[in-house]
């Protein structure tokens, strides 16, 4: 195993930080590490924004529900979904291209785009024995996240990236069994076993909940999704997406 | 630098594979090294089809508009977002969790978590001195790709990735400008800057292109952008998303 997969394959979310900020040589390597990331015919649609006022990073922690890791951490990064920059493109090039930057398909790309940057940084964090956490809470007051950033139309803070120096290592979660995501030829076609592999991994889910608890954490991970999503959180995110005139049609 | 670092900036799409399979071992290392990305909130919610048989990989390289490299790779990887696995898990728990599947917000997650995974694979593929390159095609005709991969309600296949080792290796396109995508505290919000980025960096891209082709293609980064979404391509991807029941609501 290379140096490479090993980074890779240790990675878990660090969400303490030590009070030591990066250096600009380290941003800046890993925000060109995103950018070396493959994107959609060359369209590059994301923006990244740090945030190093300490204001900004305090409202940010209190909009995604209070995670003091987002206001204290070596770097705080949003990623956003960006089609600003071809919508200014196109008024330079004095033509209109309103159709496609308000389709379905640009909308996929732009957030396939930003998160294949993402991942790139976060990896280029972790090889320099930083810890990264995303932070998906962003989305749940995205109102509030565009005020602070000030981000225009056509664009879409999508997740925070908190990097630092780890003050605590957690331990990893089991994934889903290899065999459950990784399918050959044809999508899993018999119900029967697709299920079989969910309660298997029920079963290591249980265990490792049990064990990190002491016995007191009774939960599978088909239950834990069915209570997530029984919550309905961030029912507002269609309106708000078409608000920035995305994914309209 | 480190070499997790110099293997992600020295990316670079390959697009012509030698004959040569990859191994299961490789494989299955792609695939861990995918399943370690970060997920939201745990859900996981992807499935990778690795197409192995030949006459799919046939169609598949002529329904994204003949590319051979499509057909003839180490390993044809297909990702795709996957929310059917929670839609079990519903009917496996007997709760109706219909509203969060069929959100814009859960849409999403499932692209975003997908588009993780599938970066890690490919920094774990270009580690083992493999080739990759990203399939946006598939998206041309997802019908087509779903018959062929057999693709229940809840999924959506969003690209492919070519693995294998290179035959041939092309050259870096040079990144939008680090400042420009790279901002800090707020957007830019000074339209002067942001557009003086864009022409710089179309000189940039304007003297690549000449470069390669003894002065030939005259085209910029900003003309180019703008020509490809004049062309409105995949406008069926609302009707497509919405029939898999997904960004409903």
């Amino acid at each position: 195993m290379n140096q490479v997969i090993e980074t890779i394959l240790d990675h878990r979310s660090v969400r303490s930080f030590q009070d030591r900020k990066l250096s600009r040589e380290q941003v800046e390597t890993i925000v060109r590490s995103a950018q070396s990331a493959s994107t959609s015919s060359f369209i590059q649609a994301y923006t990244i924004i740090g945030v190093t006022d300490q204001e900004k990073k305090d409202k940010l922690a209190e909009v995604v529900g209070n995670q003091p890791y987002v206001a204290n951490n070596g770097h705080f990064f949003v990623f956003c979904a960006d089609l600003n920059r071809i919508a200014v493109s196109a008024a330079m090039e004095n033509k209109d291209v309103t159709p496609a930057l308000q389709s379905t398909e640009k909308f996929m790309v732009s957030l396939i785009d930003a998160a294949l940057a993402a991942q790139n940084a976060a990896i280029a964090a972790e090889s320099m024995d930083l810890g990264i956490c995303y932070i998906g809470g962003i989305r749940n007051q995205l109102e509030d996240v565009q005020q602070i950033l000030k981000t225009p139309e056509y664009v879409i803070p999508l997740f925070g990236l908190a990097v630092g120096y780890p003050a605590k290592i957690n331990d990893q979660k089991p994934r889903l069994p290899l065999e459950h995501v990784y399918m050959e030829n044809e999508y899993q076609q018999d119900e029967d076993v697709f299920k079989r592999q969910l309660e298997d991994y029920n079963q290591i889910i249980s265990t490792y909940y049990k064990e990190r608890t002491a016995g007191k954490r009774e939960d599978t991970w088909t239950g834990q999704m069915v209570d997530m999503l029984g919550q309905k959180a961030r029912m507002y995110m269609k309106d708000f997406v078409q608000k920035q005139k995305m994914d309209l049609r």
